[in-house]
């Protein structure tokens, strides 16, 4: 039987709220939390509306999905995010012992990776590259605009 | 002139946040957000109460302190806290460009610095070991009494 619930699905999902972000003036980075093919949490990175370095698209998404749960844990639980998490939101994934990660663009400049894949949880599974183009060109094109609009401002 | 700002008065009363927590069942972890001598948020480790991980003593005193200050940025702000933060608190605290951190006791499990100070921001000065022994005993106490309680209740 084929089903609707894969990783495509949900990580379109994450690029939809990315697409609200940019929309609202943010950095276009979208998360998605699934539990058992449930969605428990859809976000979107809220740093310049809440004026809160903390209010990454991952941070949100794992305060409200434990929220939804009741409990501190996000066991059985898969986020999927369109940019690979920044070493704070990694480190926040490894208090929650996420089962599954699943991110669509890397990032050299601010990701985890840098600093190897135990920033997680050792029981989190990891996997990237899933629609990572889309996920990039969504990024460049707003980074693009922005400095348009800087350009313009000084000239 | 003598002047009563100084850090160790910031971290005696981080102290007092931690044994807050402790007597709230909390691991005990205090926390006190400093500009220009005028304290702008004291806190303690909540995530039993919340039930969420991102809930440190640090995450909630940039939370308050970037609310107060109306800007994403804590600039020119001392942050007194009496554990070595975390992974995911050093990523929160390179985003707010905090000025500079002292913390009390070092945490060789979950401290940062096994990452290496470049988890903070370039700009943060970094300084440790003020009433260190007095923050070790507190968390010291709280596990043994702990694992007491524990060891109680399957005997």
């Amino acid at each position: 039987m084929l089903s609707i619930y894969t990783d495509e699905h949900f990580m379109k999902m994450a690029l939809a709220e990315a697409k609200k972000a940019a929309l609202a003036g943010e950095i276009p980075i979208g998360a998605v939390l699934v539990h058992q093919n449930k969605v428990l949490a859809k976000s979107h990175n809220q740093t310049e509306l809440l004026q809160d370095v903390t209010a990454h698209a991952e941070i949100l998404a794992i305060t409200s999905g434990t929220e939804f749960l009741g409990s501190k844990y996000l066991k059985n639980c898969t986020l999927y995010v369109t940019l690979e998490p920044c070493p704070m939101c990694a480190g926040a994934l490894k208090w929650s012992q996420l089962s599954k990660i699943v991110y669509a663009a890397e990032d050299e400049k601010n990701g985890f990776m840098k600093y190897g894949k135990d920033l997680l949880h050792p029981k989190t599974h990891v996997e990237y590259g899933l629609l990572s183009e889309e996920s990039s060109a969504l990024l460049k094109k707003f980074f693009e605009s922005k400095r348009k609009n800087l350009k313009s401002k000084f000239q």
